[in-house]
């Protein structure tokens, strides 16, 4: 459950950046840059923590003098008031990061906790929920990362680590006169032999289709509950199968029940609300 | 209600490169870059739009060669089915954008949305709705326009744009010997006259030592209606008002009816859902 | 009077590939890098230290083994000869970094210096003497800090920290059939209420015209002494009352006699001249 | 005379951004987008116009919208009131672009004019005025494009395209037990045969011993008349020349009629003053 | 076969200014900017054509008003003489720029006219010539473009595309008391759905441990051709086989009759040779 | 021999991301980021070794924990089997960082190889063998040390730091009605006193108009033996002489002993095959 570095500080400095516009000028007008100080995250809220070290990230970038102690580790299920980790050092340094810092640990929090619900409904009927590409514009690696944190799986990263046909692809193949068959074939030919091969259909009709068609996987998308039943038992492990389509925490268990490999939701990124997390500072 | 161009396309051009990797090797594989063809951005819930010219950037940034006609205007109610845009061009680029445009513009939409929910709540009563600093990194400038589209208002942009001295700055100002006057007289060495300074209090006491500082503003934070009642009394017309904390759809128009000039919420953008729309192909 | 770290970091490192092309050839000719020594900044002329710590930051950026000893703070008045760093380290990396490190703080100094003529010239009278956004392109925290540093006070950063309408945007008001008194209430609505708005008027008319709209703060371009009295007069304190327009050393005391609370001086940025500083070495 | 367009819209791109912010919030705040008018950059007074098309860069780049008719190219000799260019298009637009397009275009004139005053006081010499390296940070090739458009020459761009063994560099070659001599072989082998090496000298006795370790150009620095006449004598056309140290309006020519080449002069850049241009609009 | 338009310019825009310095100097110096020419991309040498419009885009990039008529495809195989492309415009910009392009697509052709050659010598046997991670830094989805021109296939772009786990992170695995059937199983939990796991070995009995952990994918790394034989027959189209290890032109037809699925080349990337190709001038 | 260090900085964090993606998948599924180990960069080839201090960058880059000691410097000549660095820390982050850090290493002690060649091959003639800017795009200063590395020489850098007037230039100029001797005299008002001009000529009565025209240097283009030594007497040590053309080891020799100063050669940089590194890790 890694973040790369690089990655990492870029976009932390970046984020800081845009709080920071030409200075503090609050803080630098009324505090001295060596006046020391102690500041706690606290948690308001329970759930799942997640960015912890991103937080930890935006002090030391904003300020290599201030010391952030971590004091519970991404993953872990807090209660309100729990103490997550401690910052020492310059206090206008502290208060010109607060925000930004918050920003970051609240939102992947957010996500590692609806994540953790959906995963919690699934418990012990083998299916995975998985993310989507529905995420924040330029965060998708942090977002991504909550997911895993909060117990999900990722689906592909990005356009070029996965292949996914989908019904406007397939339409526009269909337009030129080929098939799924046809279709599948050429993208082959483009992909390393290290990508799998989706195919996305709505019909068991397709479902037929896409197995003779060779697809490594099949998104069933949007079907009911019945259907996807069936589709299942159609393609007998014959491919992995993904479910997908307006699945929420009421009828996440029932779709898992289906006997699907993969659910995929898109509110795990795209709607979660933050956790409440707070700085406090003892002066 | 602007967006400045080239920031949109900064912001455009790097989501892009996320979404891409190197190379949406579906599409590319299937795909002719030179079949021209039709998409419909259509809205699948009800909602205040905002973003849609992002949208419209995302898809020509991808592919000058893509025109975009933009049907309904930012900042209008949109119901399920209505017609938003239509692109028109190569059909392989309107693939590879397809999803980073959504996600601009369903959050963005999701963000005007809520907020206009408060901003109705409030209505007749003279106060302002207003955003924070709560906003997901890097993102700010779209998300702070997505508030006013749906009726709300900002609040200072950064650090840099307003002065707010908080329960934390003023802890390290006393420890070092000094009165909030002081605080004040200090920080308007520092800004601009072009800026104001606003001062946060939780307490009454606090409310008539913010005035005789010479605050421009004051926050009220966290009180009880009230003790918002009262503080309104206190300041009679001295200085802006503002309430904050942990104001919801719930508790805003009595918050509202208090006599207060602004009420930021969080909420605005660190926990809004994304609005559902999507994109329909003819081909 | 604290400078960003990371962006003086930004702006030092493009400022030091700019002079060192594809490497200072001269340099890496002649000497071995591990050879060591000491250099010394000093002042050659008498004025007003400003960006000493950046100077410091161009050594330690173009070397990390390069230590830079401050001795004489930014704000100081030197006199020529006066010691005012000391660096020891990689002799090669000194003279690579020298040539940046001294075209910073002397431009700075020299803003500095012409800064502390113009607040020296008013004192007593309690007018700021204030920057305009005249500044060196990409310069502008720099010189604005400088600026602070002698004894100056700063205008808004840019163009949305703060409101100015003048002429040419009242002209476009006008045209449209709007009065000024619907322009001061339009941008209100745009604008943060951290954030005030500053009417600029030519003409006694148009000083109750802005104050009659709303104006929290009036510029009087290009008048004389005897309308800046006038206009002052006027006002009483109902607004705050800004002078411009081709003030110089001779004339600015007369200004601020007028009674008006601020004095904004392009030329403090736009026409300074540089600070002699030099760097010798012992070797 | 040409400036490389890629270069120039990356530091315009820059400016406009710095000087943005998050919006111009008063123009925004008063003037339709869609509003077009007509504004004339016009000279307040007289010099050598440099940069105009920088200026119309940055009202392109700030609004593709925006046409710009150049009235007067570079290297003119203006007069107060010339009209230098037209804009045209949408007027929010060219008040956004207005201050950053007259800050590269005063500053570049203010250079090109003073050039120009250094080269008519040394005409008929046949000594070149040529810049040095004291440039604003980030801005040098523009600067150095202001003094050849003022009838400068230029020195070398940086420490890569010419090398200049200086009193530092010899004193450490000296404190290793190595001769001039040997440095001029020495660094020979580190530079394209492209390159010239260039010596410092101060005193008669070393120009003797730089021609002697065959520099191909010799630097008088800080030497009265009377050497450099002697130097001159010396020398007789066995290397090119260059006086530097403190030349100024006064006192160029004198140095000119010693017969040197070249006379750098760093005040071309570091204390340069604004020419005054300004927009005017009509609406 | 097609490249990400935003990409290219990204790095031809980079590639430009690394050759420009501060201006072609010698081109500025003798040719108006206005005169215009016509210039031939012409092959010298027999080879596959790549990246002509890549070049293409140097050209444009340097100077919009360049206009370039591509008239060989890449993949084509081109003879000595022939006529790639004709450039048209102004003559200075086509000079600035004809190096960069020449050097883009001088290398890519390269890469393509040496992976033609392992293409033809596996003609007929089913193998598939794929390409490695040895790539020039940040040319990394041009070679790989490359390779697919010149018939070949792509591996795993980079290392988040593709899981192949080696002899080194296997002897950690082991070293932490792990098998490789757990090692695969952990990574599962990491990976997308969509991307497949491949196992290094390199000997016989690890060709059966590796399918026993479920292995989508086994490397032969430096196997004999012996050994590769018994490894085809022993995975039995259980898993994908790749060879690899110091195959050459020579061994590959070899390598390719034992049945594997994919040869992996460094040789196409890290040691191709540029395909002579010049830039030929009517003036 | 040196580098500067934000410039190799800058492109190995390029280079790491380019590889990295959105994470070494693999290793993050298999090894604990604690993990210590040691790993050795080994030779595998008899070659010149350059960039071991690149590849040492790579990895503290991609990790501030692993340290690397340099066994053998650039310069050295090795043998297969040779140990030229140790790396020591976090296993995984050497696993991550490995194939990006030989990428570097192999390219570029490939490039000091084939140059120490050509220098071996003109031993005691007096030629230096010099590279073109027929390098890998955005690799320049790395491919142009490793050329140096290798006993050669660097001509020019880029397009601004030497002038060479080609035939192409000339054509341009003589199309306007102006001589070689108007190109040389015309390219000097250009260009700094610090670099020479270089006339490209291919027949011996083109030698002669350049010589009559000033050139600093002349650029024998495709000539024979014959014609060389002809034009090196015709010369006679006026002008600086360098052949270029289709040289190859076989004929570099034969072209040095007609005296000419400089060779230059393309397939230095254009064609050089990587010499075989790798790195063997203890676990």
């Amino acid at each position: 459950m890694l973040l790369d570095r690089a990655a990492v500080q870029r976009i932390v400095a970046s984020a800081l950046a845009e709080d920071l516009g030409w200075g503090d000028v609050t803080t630098e007008g009324l505090i001295e840059p060596d006046l020391k100080g102690v500041a706690q995250l606290m948690a308001k809220e329970e759930g799942i923590l997640a960015g912890i070290t991103v937080a930890a990230s935006v002090f030391t970038t904003a300020d290599p003098a201030l010391q952030v102690e971590v004091i519970v580790p991404d993953g872990s299920r807090v209660e309100p008031g729990a103490l997550l980790a401690v910052v020492r050092g310059p206090l206008a340094s502290m208060l010109k990061a607060e925000r930004v810092a918050l920003n970051f640990v609240q939102r992947l929090s957010g996500i590692a906790t609806v994540t953790s619900r959906y995963v919690a409904a699934v418990a012990g009927t083998g299916a995975r929920i998985v993310d989507t590409r529905k995420t924040t514009p330029n965060l998708r690696f942090l977002e991504k990362y909550a997911v895993r944190v909060g117990g999900g799986f990722n689906h592909r990263f990005c356009l070029s680590d996965g292949v996914l046909i989908k019904d406007n692809h397939l339409a526009a193949v269909r337009a030129t006169g080929r098939s799924l068959a046809d279709a599948v074939r050429g993208v082959r030919q483009r992909v390393p032999h290290t990508v799998r091969i989706e195919v996305e259909v709505e019909l068991l009709a397709e479902v037929e289709e896409a197995l003779a068609a060779g697809a490594d996987a099949i998104l069933l998308d949007n079907m009911d509950i019945a259907g996807m039943r069936r589709a299942v038992g159609l393609i007998a492990g014959q491919a992995i199968i993904e479910a997908s389509g307006g699945i929420n925490l009421d009828t996440v268990r029932a779709v898992a029940e289906c006997g699907v490999d993969l659910i995929s939701v898109g509110a795990l990124t795209h709607s979660a609300k933050a956790l409440d997390i707070s700085m406090e500072m003892d002066s």
